[in-house]
């Protein structure tokens, strides 16, 4: 079997995506294994992590593997990206090399790297993670860069716990209020899962400016086209939450006001009634409710959404460890 | 059995914590087991540590389990705490998520978190540790905040070691100067495993500026008594180090000047004779000394002290160690 | 047996290290063992670290042991050093006391802490590692202060690999351009290396400024000379370069221009030609070239040259996973 990066859900077919939150159903009842037995899992984490280096460590841990945790202080030592560089500048060392060398020492490679938020079309390359799936011998896990496709499995398999078959399910996508433009990744990837599971995708947010980027938006109504469904767009909180099966709550900043978040944050200060509440919730098709966490509460959801039983956002939690171990045993082949 | 958390000794009856010491003791002589086979503890160091980490996490190892150590760069991410809060602030997380999702991975958690030292009334809620202990589906241990319970029974056992039965000895916890204000929690830890253990007593400090927190007094007031002794507090140090069994040195901060400490320095830079030395400890019943480390030789106590047979500072900082896996083992039950 | 340390390869004799290299060899072709099983060994980096903190921690992990790793951020909270230190300043703890009570915790201690590149005559005390290896009740490895002996043991273990016998092959250790003045440890290693294994060693390098601290120069001659061999030194690149059998490149800073580094960068700016590239090792005798990595490519060698069939950079970086874990296994004894 050739070797595989998991790098984003859209890689992988619905069919293997499936298979894997089975293997994490069957973790989730038996935690342990033997799949990584004598194998290191070496996880870079470019960002703080609370959720994603606990459930991973510990995952790792259950499947006879050990974790190096590799968090520089200060964030990434400079390196180098492209091919031919005359490195006289500040990077220390090219990319090719770290990764090369984290190959010799290590089975399976985890990267946490964030974007910068100061120019779009220039995190949206994603270079650290392409340069790792570039470059390493050994199969490579999007820890959250722009995408968070760990996330998105925890989400499915959350959902089908509760909902059991997706398909045909309207599944909402609700931007909310938070003080700071945060990372589109989990948005991302809760659309596009959406639609590889045959959900029905509604896109609520407060204007055409916060829609997702193009290819991820493409890459949603491809898969809900396959499915035989429909990717909406809307801006009316009434019509979005009407009927829905899913609400799930995420805060994101826009994609044409990156590195100008001044006039952003204006727009955004206006839509603070965006929150998931208690007369948006009653809308819906008796919803059940998510988001990725941490939230603010209160701010994007009030205590009576969070703290009711159609949320599952616990649940998600808990989920991340489970499908961590499924994606890493099917990388491990 | 009800889970039960170690966050103080006040709320363990002695001859539970007998029954710790004693099962320390056996793991001193045979360090492995495997009441935490397969599992895991997070750590979460809010502050550096070098004893309290590595004899936590060589512990966890010897009794099978694997330790995650969190250590949040730049320390915690900022919480909330207040039930209801709208989180429109600094808070990104409300600490009931953050204590729930780490339950859902983990089997034990260690919680280290430090006072600010600018208003005791604030620091004295204990708000991070509280709040673990209030959220957690899974044992909770305090690796220091306000006070240090790991500390205070590893010396125990090392006076145990030294001592044989504690009962009636005459326990004398000696403020000593430090440049700058300390943390309290070791000073409260220290005078209530005395009362606790049936020791007599005595808080040796430069004024009542240096009393402990009302909270912990009291609570050493109470054991004494019930172990028909008695606390003292003096301010003569003659008396206190005369017919002494054990000093016990440490250096804190007064608390009625918290957040205001420049005229405390003043107090504090007249009493500099306060260290442990060789003519003090001629007082005593050629008393057993210790410090919890990390000490400034020559300023808090003499080499010749330091250095000599009494002291058993070493013996109790190894005992951490141990003490600590048998409070695990208890917990895990 | 008696305890010993791994603090450079003085220390050691030609057998001993040889015997280190042959066991590695076994380590690659097999890497398990259970010399450490049940044991835990403390790396303290005091300095960022990916390779060595990396391959330490697998190693040990292979060798069934587990590794603490201690890297306090904003580096080593300040030690007192010195017999009778009066500890009124900064520091909070004599090294003796950090040292022994991990001593108490631990079954060996790695060791990484960088010069501070201000005065050569302080930073050439080593005073981090010399306490540790004074105060130690268990074996401490250097991994990397003022010398590197685990990256040169690695270095004559893919030598050996690519050569075969070592012995009067013509090692050439030459200085290359860098924007910033470098630690000398990896250089006075290799030149040790080079003499310590029969090989003959050229120091080429801008100019006298360059030469390596008289300790590892005096080293490498008696060595060289036991071998047969003569260390030469050379400020002539093509004399250098002319029959050389190994090409070794690195970067370092000026001794005499410790703490004034504004004139030694004039000097360093006035030789970027000494730039590892083809037409250099066309005058070689088809040289097997290397770099300890990290390598700023284009400045310190040429992608022609780094990536040619002769570069053993990564099989050196690889190997420092083998060497350590035969080096821990002899200090195990």
């Amino acid at each position: 079997m050739p070797m595989r990066h998991f790098l984003n859900t859209a890689d992988w077919s619905r069919p293997e995506l499936q298979a894997m939150i089975d293997e994490a159903r069957r973790f989730k009842a038996s935690p342990k294994g033997d799949v990584l037995k004598g194998k290191t899992v070496a996880l870079l984490f470019l960002n703080n992590s609370l959720r994603t280096r606990t459930s991973f460590e510990v995952g790792i841990n259950h499947l006879g593997g050990h974790a190096v945790i590799l968090s520089p202080s200060g964030g990434m030592w400079p390196l180098a990206f492209e091919d031919g560089a005359v490195m006289d500048g500040e990077a220390e060392e090219h990319a090719r090399e770290a990764v090369k060398v984290l190959s010799r020492y290590c089975d399976m490679i985890g990267v946490r790297a964030f974007p910068k938020f100061t120019d779009w079309e220039e995190d949206r390359k994603d270079k650290i993670l392409s340069a790792f799936a570039k470059y390493a011998d050994v199969p490579v896990i999007n820890m959250e860069t722009i995408t968070h496709p760990c996330q998105e499995m925890a989400l499915a398999m959350a959902l089908q716990e509760k909902l059991g078959p997706l398909d045909g399910k309207k599944f909402v996508l609700t931007w909310t209020y938070h003080p700071k433009p945060l990372n589109t990744a989990v948005a991302n990837s809760a659309l596009m899962i959406a639609a590889k599971f045959g959900m029905q995708p509604t896109l609520l947010c407060p204007s055409e400016d916060y829609i997702l980027d193009k290819r991820y938006m493409d890459q949603a109504r491809m898969d809900a086209e396959a499915n035989g469904c429909t990717v909406k767009v809307s801006h009316d909180i009434d019509e979005a939450y009407s009927g829905a099966d899913v609400v799930y709550a995420k805060s994101w900043g826009a994609l044409p006001w990156f590195g100008n978040w001044a006039p952003e944050k204006e727009i955004r200060d206006a839509h603070k009634h965006f929150i998931v509440d208690e007369d948006k919730m009653a809308k819906t098709d008796n919803a059940v409710v998510s988001h990725c966490l941490p939230m603010r509460r209160n701010v994007k959801m009030t205590d009576a959404v969070f703290d009711s039983a159609n949320c599952i956002a616990y649940d998600e939690a808990e989920n991340r460890m489970h499908v961590q171990k499924a994606i890493m045993k099917a990388l491990a082949g």
